[in-house]
């Protein structure tokens, strides 16, 4: 959820103009993403031009029109990118079974909170900033970005599900239930880090959630 | 936490070159802070321009220079201005001792909800948005945006001290950690309930929160 630079991009749809064999993902579009993502992430949609964008990448603006319909094409891209890499970021903690399920959930958040530490908490969740931009951007954007909180939401559902047949979570609320009420939550306490300048809001929200839904073990 | 327009508006500082005895909150300047309300809970600050502002206000664009010094200067008297108002739901839901504390903030989320309700769930939080949004905001939007939501808190935690006194909720959380994370995560609701254009979030949040924090009363 929290920024960072993708290690390839996803989203590589055939574009109309593309020449027969040339590579898709090839280094310009990567550092087309890989600038899009450093800068969306700190400063949102409408405040970053492509310009900005191209000068960041050191791409000339033909090879970003040979890439992308425009910016709002270009955005949805970001949004791909940014899940593909965050699901693996997820993954990696939420699958790893050396640790109990609700251990996973803690590593996870103090993984994000790292990476947000690494650029002084100044770049928050490409999902979140375009969440609350929605008022203003195409609406083929809301269908993106609520299926890639879904798809967090269903992995964390998984999580919790274990850690409930485990007895290690207060039994009276689904899993689901749960996992939304966590990204909801964690979404805001990105956006309060980088409001901040500061990690209190992760650790805040991450510590007080997982108390209140945590079984204490006795005899484990 | 929710938009909607002010009764009054806050942040009447002396502006230079206003006519001594001239009324502060002039009609002129209660129409720009109102259509600036409307417009930023909906859009956020960067995709919203002053011109849009100024005809939807029906006002002359001397007479916004004649209130503000620029855009950023009108976003902080827009902040004031919403803190004022919302300020006064928190109290209204808050000192409301007809209903047992933790009542009174399942009222406040409820008509919160209502709020973002009567405009489809297109606007939320000023505060949220502009937080989003710090990333390209001038840094004293920083100091004035976590000032309102740490007296938002403070008032929580009053009304959760509250509940803890009469033991209706856990007591093994302080009610100034609760009532951050509440807002962490009510702040987190409000920007995917804009982005779903649905109560869901709202509530999942708050159901949640409450229920988690909640000791059942058997006996009061």
């Amino acid at each position: 959820m929290t920024e960072t630079v993708p290690l390839q991009s996803a989203s590589q749809k055939p574009r109309r103009g593309r020449p027969r064999g040339a590579p898709d993902a090839s280094e310009a579009r990567q550092k087309l993403i890989r600038a899009g993502l450093e800068h969306l992430t700190e400063k949102g949609y409408f405040s970053v031009g492509i310009d900005e964008i191209l000068k960041a990448a050191g791409v000339p603006k033909g090879s970003f029109y040979h890439y992308f319909h425009g910016k709002a094409d270009f955005g949805l891209a970001l949004v791909a990118a940014y899940n593909a890499y965050f699901t693996t970021q997820i993954e990696r903690a939420f699958l790893d079974e050396e640790h109990a399920p609700l251990d996973r959930l803690r590593i996870f958040t103090a993984r994000a909170e790292e990476r947000m530490a690494r650029h002084g908490f100044r770049r928050g969740c490409l999902v979140g900033n375009l969440g609350q931009e929605m008022g203003a951007l195409p609406d083929e954007f809301r269908a993106a970005l609520t299926a890639v909180l879904e798809d967090w939401q269903a992995r964390t559902a998984r999580l919790l599900s274990l850690a409930l047949a485990q007895g290690t979570i207060v039994p009276h609320h689904a899993p689901a239930d749960l996992a939304e009420t966590f990204w909801i939550g964690w979404e805001g306490a990105v956006l309060r880090a980088k409001l901040e300048l500061r990690p209190d809001p992760l650790r805040r929200f991450a510590d007080t959630f997982l108390r209140l839904i945590e079984i204490e073990a006795t005899n484990t």
